[in-house]
């Protein structure tokens, strides 16, 4: 399921250019409705306590899966329309190279993208439940009728110890790393970082915010149930039929979208 | 105390026949002021943490104990009067063929009616406090003098692996799981279901959100109280004397209705 | 330290007898301002996480010792000035005989007031960390420089079932009993009260309120530290030194009041 | 890197003096945009949880390092521009003699800043995460990348029983024990204080908070992470490269003042 990275574009500086016109109309391509669910989505993940003044949530293009929509350098909470940015998948780069500052590990997004076709939205977070399980022993198996998407066995740990490229300050800022990190994800829907936080993928943007409030909550719960002794995991046959309750993700939107605008109202 | 399951009602799809005009009698044999109440638990058990996005609270009808009300599939903090649903205790489908979309698993009210002449409301939760318990082996019993209500030995557990015919997903969304969901609750007030929630039951619908609060709180304090060893029980006698505390259900139930309704109109 | 009982005083029913009007003048002697200060304990508490739906805090009246000052039967986050119901430290019983519904147990109020002449305020709770200690093994200690009121030794324990006169519901509400609570108090601070809450004691309004917050504080935090492994708690110099802390109490206190009054103004 | 003490400056109480006009101009040397910064710093320490009554945070004079500004003795959450008082570095006073009462532990600041000419300002606190790890055995060492600020063995402890200068009330409120306090932290960041919390320093303002916070982040991470075994701390390598995140302060300064700031619209 891994497909091979693309080959990045050639870089554009001038705006006359057809190519960058084509830029453009990619990036016009993102409806005004699919620039606010991706706004709420920031919203709702900060609302939820996956993100705080960091970690970030992407969408793919729907219309062209060579781009993907971030929000700027901002935390989550402040993020509004304007401040979404078009980048490339082959390169983790802006479209418009005039674009504001971007996340420093945007690569991330981008590393994905480039090795799942099937992926159309990745959250990565530091939400402090899965924090932990990245650097205990415990695996993080699936505990809750939920999170079967976490793989009965659970998600994979990636140390970026382990990769000799990577840097010592633990971010994933550039492709060789996250061609690594995607790597260790493999064709599954989270990979623990060690030390630093998850990378939750999925098909849609509703479904990523899903999994990364119910990997979160399953962290939780699983700690919780550990001194409790002998604990019952999903079993295979429970995780891979626990993606029906995906088919329930409007009903969770809609009520955290609710909240964050009242949330956002009041601020 | 568990009563054998009622014959289901013949289905009635004409709006002019004598049945259905007295379905509708049925419908509207509620009275605002309960409908109100049931709104209110809805909110009540969100703003409480013991629903989230998903779980619901029923009341079976007051006049007809051959119905019961729930609402449409919706975040219970969302849901208002025109959302409640009269739904048939024999079949737990809809009293009005064309009533919306239901929730997945109000096979779990309409099967402990059927099961519990005794039983006026019920509530099934996914508290996250609950749901540890549910999956761990240590038992949840009383340790507040308010829980009494869980037993001196504490709650059942039903696990959905322990029945061929359930469901993978753990769902409990047919008349059989449910049966066997309500042999298992028994003539109890609880029971745990695993890596799922609990259904709690009560003559009342003030009562039954009482238990779904301090059921949760028992777990939760069950949970501090294990690290510190040698934990000390309600004994049966004073679980069983622990009744009397719901006389005073009114008290909680007024606050946690200012609270809920502060809430909803901030939001 | 613990005073004998007082006599109680000849019950009266006649409104225009002159011990009645005595005791209307009693119930006029606290002052406006104290009712203030008593409702925003309540609020304060509520706010705080120390009281819930139910427990409550009293004041003795200052120019009467005989008489304390307590809200009638209702949810402490609901309490105002009308609601505050003058009380008979000998009796327990309101003064006047047509006040509304009383507290189950203002017997401990009545009770601690007895025996302990040099105790101006009283709160009893059900905080959950407090809860958790009176059920597990583990002395609650001081671990905190602001906790040295709970003695280096940690409050004592006082059990129900250990006195066959207390009712299996665990609850405080003949004299009896209460004199069993406050003979167990001692001359402490704090006494905990076996899955049930604490009864919190102290010489003024405040810090009483003071006293509940950090019991709960310190309860926390040594949950906290246990899994840390050896804890260090305060030694005895250090507990009794800590009273110097209390000389702050104006500082919480006008934050906590401010707070509580943010909420009330929101709800 | 601990500079020696500097000598104090004469007392002065006559206003007209030469030496009393100068230390006004002093106090007026700060600008009103970085009265607010600290002003928010005290709201945005409060509004994350690090100070609750308790607690302070100063800055030290940008144009006068023998100068820093703390609140006067106000919970922090309630601190606004009249309420920053300048003091002498040499001697923890008030450069205004009519100033009004301060922080009894307003030494700890002094103390720091006369050690340390690297430090700009400091964050006193009794976060409860970090008052746990004082009083355990367990060494708070970095789990997470955004903390490796604590060093990769964890900051040293002060324990004030182990210098029998200091108060048994656990207090810092003279120089000399301070001073001790300063020669713990040595050239770290942050020292435990045992039973009292944690004092943290960086040559900014904004650095001091995001340390205050994330130390307890850190804290809280590690007690999450021990029940899951054999922790994965930091090395030294990636604990000195943590240093890099701190560039990023920006992104969650302007979040946590837009939260104090709605907070505070609220109350």
């Amino acid at each position: 399921m891994v497909s091979s990275p693309r080959a990045p574009l050639a870089p554009t500086r001038h705006l006359t250019s057809d190519c960058q016109i084509a830029m453009i109309d990619n990036m016009l391509s993102i409806t005004s409705a699919l620039l606010d669910e991706l706004v709420a989505a920031n919203r709702i993940l900060f609302n939820q306590g996956i993100l705080d003044a960091f970690g970030h949530v992407s969408l793919r293009d729907p219309d062209d899966p060579e781009a993907f929509h971030l929000a700027r350098n901002l935390a989550p909470a402040r993020v509004t329309a304007g401040d979404i940015v078009a980048y490339r998948v082959a390169t983790g780069e802006a479209l418009d190279a005039a674009a504001p500052q971007g996340y420093l590990e945007r690569a991330i997004h981008a590393g994905v993208y480039r090795a799942r076709a099937d992926v159309g939205a990745v959250v990565h977070s530091h939400a402090a439940a899965l924090v932990a399980f990245s650097v205990g022993r415990h695996r993080l198996r699936p505990v809750c009728h939920m999170s079967g998407f976490l793989g009965a066995n659970g998600p994979p740990l990636f140390d970026s110890r382990d990769h000799p490229g990577a840097d010592a300050d633990m971010l994933v800022r550039d492709g060789a790393t996250a061609e690594q990190l995607s790597r260790c994800l493999g064709d599954g829907s989270v990979v623990l970082m060690r030390g630093h936080g998850a990378t939750v993928v999925a098909p849609t943007l509703r479904r990523a915010v899903f999994r990364a409030v119910y990997a979160r909550v399953n962290a939780s719960l699983l700690a919780q149930a550990l001194p409790l002794g002998d604990v019952t995991y999903l079993d295979d046959r429970e995780a891979r039929a626990s993606a029906v309750h995906e088919s329930q993700v409007d009903r969770p939107w809609e009520l955290w979208r609710q909240q964050a605008e009242a949330m956002a109202a009041s601020s």
